[in-house]
């Protein structure tokens, strides 16, 4: 009998298989969710120049000094100066310029003060806000009434003072959500060079499977695998195609994996790796000269040439396997096909080789400990890794553990109890017993 | 001087106001990520028939009553039956079917016998794994050894074991995540009625913009906040179309409002909001006759048809709008012009909005206490809630408290330091003061 892998052990041998993809330039929103290849350096100063945080009147301190609203200072406007102004006027000694938020500092400034230090150039008292340009251009000239003194660059963003030339604004590594892709904007990155999303082929097999929506016939079921890992590679950040339910037949489906290739990055199939009579994924995959890619292999991590079917020490998902194939030496992954099993499976290794593929530092989903809330102890199989469906909650905000309910108990065949959990519950090989109450760990499914 | 509102009195107008979108029929796919719309019941049971959830043979319990290794029941194999087998032999007495996992348990068998607990039709001792058809058709006839006795029904599966017909599999309101679109399959639904993904129009607005990856001139900068705006929107599960930066003219952004809310179901602008003489955005859309659809407004819930302008006592952030404009009353949200600022009124205010017209129950992020992680106390504005950007480190598997650093300061202006973050602080409006070591609020940007 053929050694029995650990759940471990198989995901380590897919891990040291697979490579990040290459890098490519992408547009920056197509970027988003991508890992940075590259620090990005910052290749002009943020702020550009130094800029108003206020909406106010551009000055010179020494005409402020000492004003307040008993004896104003009273200065010239000599303009507007509006975000994105070119031309500034010069600040001269006895003279303002009306300055909005983010404005360039005009020369001979050297400091803003605030509207609501002022009189606003209406020649009463305080005022609450700056009127619309176009409602009072003439704010743009007249005098303005300054009822506070400031000091040097008060209220003035000095150029460089949110990132400087030449420092790293993100590092390798990074991954691209809103706030980065804003980063990178703001220092004028149109594009950039990102590891792309895996393309995922995604095949199940069995000539019992029925499309959704069309008719069963007798002994038939509606093909819930091809959907479901689907759907959970494009939730793993990948670009999946589902090419569906291939019948039952060896030189079908290797035609059809052939066929697939060349638009995959990683490709999944599920059903046909049992010890059954009909595993056609086994019968399709297990030939060695099948996908030879007729090249030189010199690679010293080499772990075949075509798939190797591995018996699994857990529950669900025992039969697994895993290879590399056709003249890019893809990877893929062949899942058992209950559809239970499937979602467990890709969970525990495709998930992971996506995120490798993707060039993610982290590959694994957290786990956390939570307090096991049943009313009788649960039973696991001694020897086997399980992975039982589960309900979390999360602690409070106080801290604490949170709680793990099991749904739908251990059959693997229950999709219908997959669909009410949230997360997976890890039960050890050597456990055979949990006990209400009982601290285990679990993996969220966010 | 106006009303100063308080965060949540923002919020809860504009969620006053938005509605959830009218469903539509999407295929299966397609509505990943989406909120169904109605209760899913269960057309046919599922599995649709009894199947074996082994390989093995299909037999009459009383045949192998007592049967062992040493004295085996010896049964004449009639055929194969794998998965998607029509036309099914009966098993009489004396006799055995040679079935594969999932395959419907033919008409007499009772039971299925695993291939492990018989010679698998060799004649020799126990078999460890049914060879493949092909490499045994011989299998599919002949005799086989039977070493161990059956229960009725023993690894069987029900017809209804994992649903029955009329059932609720999934209700009203449930999110269609990989699981729940798999059990959606696999009851044979190819398609569902959810509420669609809101189109969200993106536009920033200053003359001083300029798209990234192009060169600036004096006094100007990239435009970061379409780009972050787009970017998160898109994250919290929304279509984004990115208009980009509008020039400071009210006319222009008028029009060009006007002509995208054919495509909206949602309108952000950024900037000209705030006090200043250059507010475009407060100067095209405060005229109520602007965006009249020219019917009569009969709803309760009217907020008036135009934007209403608000300071809010928050930092940053304190300049927002929002309103229901054009014929079909599509809601906008009007952030301030820096980035910082736009990110978080994103997260407060419009994220929310997108959830609700997504139908979610939940549309607030949840938020976690923490301790604070810094050497000297931060001191923040009494009477403005504060939302610190922070580093926040989840607790560790044992429960307690996670910790947050503050990451880059008060200024808003700092991009370098959002795109740092992974977390607000929330810092209440009658706080001043945060010492080390202290208990704080955290809203994590998962």
């Amino acid at each position: 009998m053929s050694k029995t892998w650990s759940v471990d052990e198989h995901l380590e041998d897919i891990l040291r298989s697979v490579r990040p993809l290459d890098p490519i330039e992408l547009n920056l929103l197509d970027a988003q969710g991508c890992i940075l290849v590259d620090d990005v350096v910052v290749p002009t100063a943020l702020p550009p120049f130094d800029n108003s945080s206020m909406d106010g009147y551009a000055v010179r301190t020494a005409d402020v000094d000492g004003a307040s609203e008993e004896f104003p200072a009273v200065l010239s406007v000599i303009g507007d100066i509006a975000a994105g102004s070119q031309g500034l006027p010069t600040v001269a000694s006895g003279e303002a310029a009306r300055i909005m938020t983010g404005a360039p500092l005009p020369p001979g400034a050297e400091a803003v003060v605030p509207v609501e230090w002022t009189d606003g150039g209406t020649g009463g008292g305080p005022a609450d806000a700056m009127p619309a340009h176009s409602d009072a251009p003439e704010g743009a000239s007249g005098q303005v009434r300054v009822h506070r003194p400031v000091l040097p660059r008060q209220h003035v963003r000095a150029k460089g003072s949110d990132v400087k030339p030449g420092t790293v604004a993100l590092k390798a590594g990074t991954v691209l959500g809103p706030a980065q892709v804003g980063l990178l904007a703001a220092i004028g990155r149109g594009a950039v060079t990102v590891r792309p999303r895996p393309r995922v082929v995604v095949l199940s097999t069995g000539s019992e499977l029925v499309t959704p929506g069309e008719p069963l016939g007798p002994g038939q079921i509606h093909d819930a695998n091809s959907f479901v890992l689907t759907a959970a590679a494009r939730a793993a950040g990948a670009i999946p195609y589902r090419v569906g339910a291939v019948a039952d037949d060896a030189d079908t489906l290797r035609a059809t994996i052939e066929d697939q290739l060349i638009r995959a990055d990683l490709v999944i199939t599920s059903g046909g790796v049992s010890v059954g009579a009909y595993d056609v994924v086994k019968e399709a995959l297990s030939r060695v000269e099948a996908f030879r890619g007729g090249e030189e292999d010199d690679r010293e991590d080499a772990v075949g040439d075509a798939v190797e079917f591995r018996r699994l020490a857990m529950q669900p998902g025992k039969p697994q396997g895993f290879g590399l194939i056709g003249p890019d030496r893809t990877p893929i992954l062949t899942l058992p096909g209950n559809p239970v099993s499937a979602y467990v499976s890709f969970e525990l290794f495709v998930r992971p080789a996506l995120r490798t593929l993707m060039g993610q530092e982290s590959v694994r989903r957290r786990t956390v400990r939570a307090r096991l809330a049943v009313d009788s102890p649960l039973t696991s199989p001694e020897g086997k890794r399980q992975f039982l469906r589960g309900d979390y909650t999360p602690p409070g905000e106080e801290g604490e553990l949170g709680t793990v309910r099991a749904v739908g108990g251990a059959g693997s065949h229950l999709i219908a109890a997959l669909a009410q959990a949230n997360a997976l519950i890890d039960v050890p090989e050597k456990t055979d017993r949990l006990a209400p109450g009982e601290e285990v760990t679990v993996v969220p499914l966010d």
